[in-house]
């Protein structure tokens, strides 16, 4: 336990942590006053619907934790950001059904919509605006080398046999939507950002954009916008359960590959025992040799918020029948109490449209009083 | 009088008109319909401040005899596009400035607000927030392709010395402004915009960008988004007075190249009087050998509503000073009323900003009908 709190409550010791410190004094006065008013905290979540065990353990158990271990003065602000899910073709029924359920599973999860501001980001029209603005000051270039941007370059290149095809066919979203993100992050003037090691260069983005509009438009030279910290969070990369050399993924074809919220005790049991292991004996962690039966473990040491070592070492002369009978109960565990209040809430429609409701309030109450400033500072006033 | 009329409301007999006919019958059946319910015109013009004779009468007028020749069950949308702006640096005071004048100025010229909807787009948010869902169905290779974008990229290269430099130097904004001027029509279902003959091509990716939405979202594929029709305005091209061979151009740095709304009288004969001509007897219209004395009668014709051609033969054994004089007199005439009323609106900054909230307010409600379709057409409701 402790050791998660500390891992997601120290700052990323990154090159991001090593430009922070090499800020000028006043950058870092003015940082640590911030902090004692305490940290506005930013993250935002695609409304992928029922989540899967790997959603949960990689993403969502990080804001659940974050909530319980913030200090009293911080703000935490989690958004579900349904405009980023357009970037990709979407069937629009499902797109709505999952904006939705992604909701209930934040609620049944256990954020606190009294402690957390918790919205869709596109019921606040004010991250468009900004992003607009944002795109005004940030060149393409900086665009085009986004690693996310170039793996989609290359999987158009692929698909398509002609050279002709390149970035042309991609759509103008796809490139400009880490300014979006900037854009949701800095709306808030939010000081911390919890995101996965695959989001890294997207906030260093954000701080260079943040860093540009303060060297433009505020007088003085003073910093408006603060330089957004990353905040590590454990990432536990959860597998297949069919193919344990890949991510469990919601868009596997075999349903038996993951396990989503709503599945019941006995197809939780059931998933887990038809997981693929190996016929090695006994049980130790060793992701590269055993991938199977390392995924099972860390599934286990997540459920027990223990290190997969120290459960491998407790297993040692177990079976797999053993581990993955007491997998599948740590996983029911885990998931009995949310899925039941998930099942409760996805009916209660009126309800989460009031928290909704209430959450875009208190967002846009946020960020109009930035971009208030944010208007009157670029001269749209 | 009559010529202008016809001009002004002919759709432009050209690509554009030809492609309007040539859509399925049922197209044509829905554009006949909306026809019936009325036009929706939008226009846009950049916060420029206080206006020269060259957009005065290159573009603000034709706003004025739009709204005087519209039927009445037309609507007619006008907008300062502030957000436009930024795409390029500018001085945020100078801007906010420039804001209030152009919003004066639109008054002062004849601009009324109870008649037309008039309004600063940053006021209205659902403009950024369309033109973000938009950009998710219009690939980079059709912004990269707009001649304006090129534009730019060749300035960007003759300024640097080193080949490095390129697009990648120039801020996203600039790539995609098209996409935001497609929303701006869009979001307001726009049937007609009056613009010049330089933007036809982004008229042409607003209605690509209909016609991809419609197909993409709209159910029964039927007609969401009007297709906008150019409505082709009599291009007046007023040259410096100090060098025809240029366009009159605020940022002149020589003040008598052109004439202001808030010249007094003898400012304007003044700087009529000086205006470079050449030494041939007699006047006559022939831009090419005469730019000068060409340019005078362009204005002079302008302000009479007649044809350049018509006015030099009244005045064909007449001196240049006859001409200049008239000239001065002619545009005193048409800025007499105007200016005193500009001077006494541009004090009035509390009616100024109520006709602002007013009129975002209307847009607002326009643009919310449209997007609360938008929003359930593409799931994110």
């Amino acid at each position: 336990m402790l050791s998660l709190r500390r891992a997601v409550l120290r700052p990323k010791s990154s090159r991001l942590a090593q430009r922070c410190l090499g800020t000028i004094s006043q950058g870092l006065q003015t940082q640590k006053a911030e902090e004692d008013k305490g940290r506005i905290i930013f993250s935002g979540i695609q409304p992928t619907g029922i989540p899967h065990l790997g959603n949960y353990l990689g993403a969502l158990s990080n804001w659940v934790q974050l909530q319980k271990e913030a200090n009293v003065n911080d703000k935490l602000i989690f958004s579900i950001v349904g405009w980023h899910a357009l970037t990709l073709p979407q069937n629009p029924n499902e797109l709505s059904q999952s904006r939705w359920e992604m909701l209930a599973t934040l609620l049944a999860i256990g954020i606190d919509p009294k402690r957390s501001v918790m919205f869709h980001q596109d019921d606040n029209q004010c991250h468009t605006e900004l992003a607009w603005i944002l795109n005004c000051i940030t060149p393409v270039g900086k665009l085009r080398r986004m690693t996310t941007w170039k793996a989609r370059l290359a999987d158009s290149r692929n698909a398509n046999s002609t050279s002709e095809i390149d970035e042309s066919m991609l759509n103008a979203g796809l490139l400009i939507y880490p300014v979006l993100q900037a854009a949701d992050i800095l709306a808030y003037r939010a000081t911390h950002v919890p995101v996965g090691e695959d989001q890294t260069q997207h906030l260093e983005l954000s701080r260079d954009i943040a860093q540009s509009f303060n060297r433009t438009f505020v007088p003085g030279k003073k910093r408006f916008f603060p330089l957004p910290t990353q905040l590590s969070t454990p990432s536990k990369r959860v597998l297949s359960l069919r193919d344990p050399t890949s991510k469990m993924s919601k868009s596997s074809p075999d349903v038996q590959s993951r396990i989503i919220l709503t599945d019941s005790a006995s197809q939780i049991s059931s998933k887990i025992r038809s997981a693929v292991t190996d016929s090695i004996k006994g049980i130790s962690y060793d992701p590269v040799q055993r991938p199977g039966v390392s995924n099972l473990l860390t599934i286990l040491a997540a459920c027990l918020q223990k290190e997969p070592e120290e459960v491998a070492s407790a297993y040692a002369s177990k079976s797999t029948g053993e581990l993955k009978s007491d997998v599948a109960d740590a996983v029911e565990a885990l998931f009995n109490g949310p899925r039941a209040e998930f099942e409760r809430l996805r009916s209660e429609k009126a309800y989460l449209v009031q928290v909704a409701k209430d959450g875009a309030e208190r967002a846009k109450e946020l960020s109009e009083e930035t971009m208030m400033s944010v208007r009157s500072m670029i001269g749209l006033h």
